[in-house]
C-alpha cells in the first residue's frame, strides 16, 4: 500500500518485540517525518556496529568491547562468588545495584526441552570448566522462574555433585511497590513460603 | 553503562516516538540476540533507502515511489472533490476504505502559531494553484481536531472566499465501539451537536 521503501522500513519495524503493523507504521512515518539526514546514517550504523563490533568475554560470555571485559580483568573481586544468569543484560542490571563483588556467566539461554535448547546449546562447558579450575564456592543464579529455569539449575547441580560447591538461587516474592491485586497466585504461595520473621 | 555500540543503537531506538531508555534496551538486546547477518542489512538499509528514495508527488504531495502518484495520474477519478490532509499517511488511511473517489492534497503540516509554523511553512501554494487551475468544487478537510486545524482550515477559507468552492469538514464524534466512560466532554458535546434524525 505504501512505497515499497516504507512498507520495507514497517516490515523491519515489526521484527522487534511488541511492535505490530499499527505501531510499526507509526515509527516509520515518524523516521521520515522526524529525522534527519544524520539521524539515519547514525541508526543505519549502530545496527551494522552492532552485528560486526559486539565481542563476549573469553571467561564469562558477557557482551564487551575488550576479549575479557572489564568485570573479568578485575581481580580484586571476590573469587568465590559466581552469578549465573541467562542473558548479558542481566549483568548489567545487577552490576548497577553496586553491591555484589563477586564475578558473573552468562549462558546465553536455558536449556528448553520445548524449544529444543539442549545443554550443548547453552555456554555450560565454560562454566563447568570455571568450578573445576577456580575456587568457586558459590553459584547463584539469577534468572526468570519457570520449567527452564528449573530444568537448566537441576541439570547443573546434578553436573556438579562431586564439588563442594553451594547452588543458590534468588528468592521468588513479591516485588517491592506491587499492587496485591496483581499478584499471581504461584508468586504469593512462594512469597508465604518464604516469610520471614519479623525480628525486633 | 553497555558497550558503546549497544549505547548507540539504545540512543538511535529512543529517537522513536513512545520510546523510552527501558525500551530501547529491550528493542537493542533482541536485536542482538535474534537478528541474523541479513535482518541487520535490511535493517539498516531500509532506513537508508526511506532517507534516500522517498520522492513526493508533484501534485499533491503524498510520498510517492514515482514523480506522480498512483491516485493523480488516475484521471477516471472525480476532479471535482479534494480532500485535504496533514499527512501522506492520512491518505493511505482512506485509501485503504476503497470509497473515495476524488484526489488528495497533503499539507505536510498544520498552521500552528505556537510551534512557529507559518502558511508558508506548510504545502498551501500548491493547493491554491490547484484550486484556481482545476475544476475543484468541494476542499474536504479530513484532519485532527484543535486550533492547529481550526487555524488552518480558516486561513485557507479566507484565502478561497473569492472562488465558488464547498470548504467541508469531518464531523467529529462518538467512534464507532468506544466506551462511553472513555469520551472526552469535547467530542461527546460535537457528537451531541451533530445528531441525526433516527428515521423509518
Amino acid at each position: 500500500m505504501f512505497p515499497n521503501n516504507i512498507n520495507n522500513l514497517i516490515e523491519n519495524f515489526k521484527k522487534l518485540p511488541g511492535i505490530g503493523q499499527k505501531s510499526a507504521e507509526r515509527l516509520a512515518f515518524s523516521v521520515l517525518k522526524n529525522f534527519d539526514s544524520d539521524d539515519y546514517d547514525d541508526f543505519s550504523n549502530s545496527l551494522i556496529s552492532v552485528r560486526d563490533d559486539t565481542k563476549y568475554c573469553s571467561i564469562c560470555n558477557v557482551i564487551s568491547e575488550t576479549d575479557v571485559c572489564n568485570i573479568c580483568s578485575d581481580n580484586s573481586r571476590n573469587h568465590e562468588l559466581l552469578i549465573v544468569v541467562e542473558n548479558s543484560k542481566d549483568v548489567f542490571s545487577i552490576e548497577k545495584l553496586g553491591n555484589f563483588n563477586g564475578y558473573y556467566h552468562v549462558l546465553d539461554g536455558l536449556i528448553s526441552p520445548f524449544d529444543d535448547i539442549t545443554p550443548d546449546d547453552i555456554n555450560l562447558e565454560s562454566l563447568f570448566d570455571r568450578v573445576k579450575n577456580d575456587k568457586i564456592k558459590e553459584l547463584i543464579f539469577v534468572t526468570r522462574s519457570g520449567v527452564e529455569a528449573d530444568t537448566t539449575i537441576l541439570y547443573i547441580k546434578k553436573m556438579l555433585e562431586d564439588f563442594d560447591i553451594v547452588i543458590s538461587r534468588v528468592a521468588n516474592g513479591i516485588p517491592i511497590g506491587a499492587d496485591m491485586d496483581y499478584i499471581d497466585t504461584l508468586t504469593l504461595e512462594s512469597a508465604l513460603n518464604n516469610r520471614k520473621q519479623v525480628l525486633d
